[in-house]
């Protein structure tokens, strides 16, 4: 991707070229006092023997000096160190291939947080190891066979002040690129100050300066507040994932261009975002099995011309799918979006703030397509909100040109299928309800009603 | 997943409850009984030295006792004893983490069937391996350079009495989780009588009792009766996978939720099913290329709010997707679907028993929204059934609110788009043909024809 | 796949059966005569010991006679003289899993063209290693932390009577088979006579004989005419690579059955194509982000029922989507289709020759259904061509029976939605412009303005 050339993205979106700010910057400084050393280890490459030096085990890793480290006790000082080994050994700018750091099924405590700020590395486990601490949290786990994830196994115990297991950053040029994280476990261990608050300050991996073509893949995420961070996303791809009990699942933050997220199957906390994405143009959500809970679960702010079709939504809030301060041109198509309420005693009466008036789909922008969707209600009329309101499936809250069209809702009970706001302009809802499914404050909008 | 919790799935199916009939769990006593050690082999992990036990390589281990068993000679007893290895040596519930067992690329013959009863277990190769046996077993193959399949080629030898190479089941709690199939080839070998019967018994994988974030993914399947059979699945990954000439590709049983099945090649034998997919809640079926023959491509029976998008489906018979049982909600969209005539001559005549007026398309149940697909029939008149009959391109043969929107019908012969049998209620039919081709039976359907 | 029961293509494409003419024959020969032994190397496998011969690590072989060779000088002699060791030991038809080839993240030299007759390798590496040679080539580098790809990465030198790094074709039956491509870097280094030409005549790979259940993921590539050919392609899968920077991305020639493309990140040269399919049957191409530049980004010439969905396409010039010399019966739907104009000084001025009358979506053929796209256009008034013109946004060329519907177009200037040309019939146009929006030069097209 050439992200200057394309999208003049640099010009016209200023915080794509902001860094991390003070109190990052300071927790970097943190990790990077660590105190490992860079010298070249002797054990270099020694758990995958081959011919190249750049495959690497955490496993056969000795820190040098720290014989008291290993990956099991630390595997973010392993890391780390091996880091530190690359760098010392690809030194020219014209010859920075980088490595591939193996993480054998296993559990492993990172105690240190890794900071990545050379290109081209793969971190690559042999199973995502997903569990769900979730159920194991709230029954009686007497007689378990397992309690805990497993896989390639990271135990997540950052201290508060460099929270991210991985701390992607780099200043400087070129931005960092071809980044692979796969098919390894990262789990947050706990949630405080009880298992159901989905808060614990730890974050997966945090990519904080500006990126290309990183990929993340095969991998595990559970119970961290934050599961995945990509500031500055250019040709990002985060693909067949699972991310499930985390407070927060994938954040698009900054800006960014051209990325795909598809085939995970993810579910955020209740207060937490499942997928959110700031200022991104061209963003692919396609093939997601999105499900609860999430205060939302597709959740786009100033972003245009992005796509989010054939996934299958899942939630217990109004607000499920937004698009928010002036989203245009975006289509939505081709999802099946359910939404029910929650069963599960202990979030029983929470919610996100929202009534039932919000839309599960909310839109405020402009010429976004608004198509073929499925949505099914399933609401107790005692959980509405408003009281005796009738719910709204498809709230164009302002903005010009949208269009609405061929929607099927089922509700169990009566609902407005689309409202527009009065400050909406131009719009069109075709088929997508019967008049009286359709309710608009401005003078005009285009109706036609299902026959 | 919190399958309990969000769903209550437990509770409304409790089938999801069932563990294995006595056959099956006879079957799996057989297996145990094989009468290898469980006592931790000296030589552990040696085929992948790393500083990790976790690694094994099926070609590098021996069981105890017994010098004469290989990898090659049967590696499901082998796999087994490094599975009672891992059980041997990972005894802690707080510390399961698993193990990969790695396959290299090799012809190995498994004549002992797999049980797996631990969780987080990655079984991977480096290479699907598929090669067209049916075209070998039909043609003159002297002079041919290759006969069978390949990559980590796995020749699935099974008794009768334990047909699957692979069975995943474990009594008590949790749930199996985490389990990974990757980049080998299942390989059913020959079918009896005939090699076009697609009959041998043998089955590749069969999950067997409630799992939780299992994936399977580049595999090949070929030469089996039952490709891979998944009983009672939650957040489920079968993606980019091939499967052919099986004579069933995917069968989701039981009940099941919030699964993906994307991305995958897949075509089933005359009289199997290509992806079923029994009492689903929330499966996303997107992005596979689905081709002949199979009795059915798609088969959704007490499926509720599922999708189906972006697929493309070639096949031979009537009934190619079909909703039965009381199916609710699902979206059906922007697929398309090729109904055409069998051309190979060991096949031709043959038929799955339903006639054109069954539907290419077949639904029963309610509030299912079939939009936006591309149907293209091309029968020679001569094999339409009933003879003289217009085939029916979509049957709602029973329940209410159904919708048919924007479909596009190219065919060979007159047929009728959409058939609404008298049985259904408050249907609506959108945009999908012209007057003369869509048909109810019913009195409350809204037609709108396309103009 | 059974290409010839299913389909007949063999009869129906005479293409399929076509080699490769005599220029390339003579490359291939050139390719061979390289010298190296196909003596069975006592180095064979050692560089990830196991107890199979079918790991390879390019990083641990030694080509007999040829202590000067290395991975890092020749990757393509090394590779060759590897797979001569497989064929020397896979001897027996019956018997020839093929193997994998381990290429550790590292800088490596492809100077003699790799020539794959046999069916089941896979050539695996640890990294895509994508990186922007493209905004290196345009800016002031000084200080740069790194100048050119990494992962496992391979600088594509090939001479130009060899210009393929990877050439995959055989004589003789079967097709070839199961080949795997997967996490390494094809970087074809340099354009000439300057870095924005998109030329420098080097192809990563060309599979050039038909084959069956090929499958190409993660990979990276960069600055090659031509990233990756494959003609005759029965139930090919190019899954979830990064194809960036070539001349041509992904051209699927000749002729071709049930295939994927799906989850790519996508982008070719002004001159090039993006995506082209030549006589497919049944491709589905789905979940693409498609990125300038490119001639067009999906170009389907003469294929038939085929599927493109879900994409997301942004271009620079007309012409973006094409359907070409009798497609019939392709759908085309959920598509994000963005035309812009260059913003890059090199390529300020650029165009393909083709004006703002030949339709974003150009189609030629029958029955094709183009519906429920977003078409998001934006280009300065003085960049229209022919002056004064209101561009096309979709343009049916020819053909009967073809659909458009749903489609929602923004756009900076007035424009017309649809235009039909006086050679098509049967047309509809739903929903998708107002009355003047929407121009039909033919006597019966169907038209219902969007209200």
């Amino acid at each position: 991707m050439k992200l200057y050339q394309e999208e003049n993205l640099s010009a016209a979106s200023p915080s794509r070229r902001r860094m991390l700010g003070a109190g990052a910057a300071g927790t970097l400084a943190a990790a990077l006092t660590l105190g490992v050393s860079s010298t070249a280890n002797a054990d270099a490459g020694k758990g995958a023997p081959s011919g190249s030096p750049n495959t690497y085990d955490v496993t056969a890793w000795k820190i040098k000096g720290h014989p008291e480290v290993s990956a099991q006790s630390d595997i973010g000082a392993v890391i780390n160190d091996i880091i530190s080994d690359i760098k010392g050994r690809q030194s020219k700018p014209d010859s920075k291939p980088g490595a591939v750091i193996i993480i054998p099924p296993g559990d492993y405590d990172l105690r240190t947080q890794v900071v990545i700020d050379i290109s081209f590395l793969t971190i690559m486990g042999s199973g995502h190891g997903f569990f769900s601490r979730s159920i194991a949290s709230n029954v009686d786990t007497t007689g378990w066979l397992e309690l805990q994830p497993g896989g390639s196994h990271i135990r997540v115990l950052t201290p508060s002040a460099t929270p991210q297991a991985f701390l992607v950053r780099r200043n400087g040029n070129p931005r960092l690129s071809g980044i692979v994280f796969r098919d390894f476990c990262l789990d947050g261990v706990d949630f405080v100050p009880d298992q159901n608050s989905y808060r614990n300050g730890r974050t997966g991996i945090e990519v904080a300066s500006d990126n290309d073509s990183l990929h993340i893949t095969g991998m595990g995420f559970v119970y961290l507040e934050h599961a995945l961070i990509v500031r500055g996303a250019d040709a990002l791809r985060v693909h067949d994932n699972m991310i499930a009990e985390c407070g927060n699942c994938v954040e698009l933050t900054g800006a960014g261009q051209a990325t795909i997220v598809s085939d995970n199957l993810m579910g955020a906390g209740p207060d937490g975002v499942t997928l959110l994405a700031e200022n991104h143009e061209g963003l692919l959500v396609t093939g997601n099995n999105l499900f609860p809970r999430g205060r939302s679960l597709i959740e786009l702010t100033g972003c245009n011309r992005c796509s989010v079709s054939s996934n299958r939504l899942q939630g217990f809030y109004p607000g499920m799918l937004r698009l928010l301060n002036g989203c245009k041109e975006n289509l939505i198509t081709a999802n099946h979006i359910r939404r029910t309420n929650e069963g599960f005693p202990p979030f029983i009466g929470r919610g996100n703030g929202l009534d039932d008036l919000y839309g599960v789909v909310h839109v405020a922008g402009d010429n976004n397509l608004i198509s073929n969707n499925l949505f099914a209600f399933n609401v107790p009329p005692g959980n509405i909100s408003p009281a005796g309101a009738q719910p709204t499936q498809i709230l164009i809250a302002g903005g010009d040109a949208n269009v609405v069209a061929l929607n099927h809702v089922v509700s169990d009970v009566a609902s407005q299928h689309v409202v527009l706001d009065a400050s909406t302009t131009h719009s069109k809802v075709l088929d997508s309800g019967a008049a009286s499914q359709v309710t608009s404050y401005s003078a005009d909008t285009a109706i036609r009603p299902t026959p």
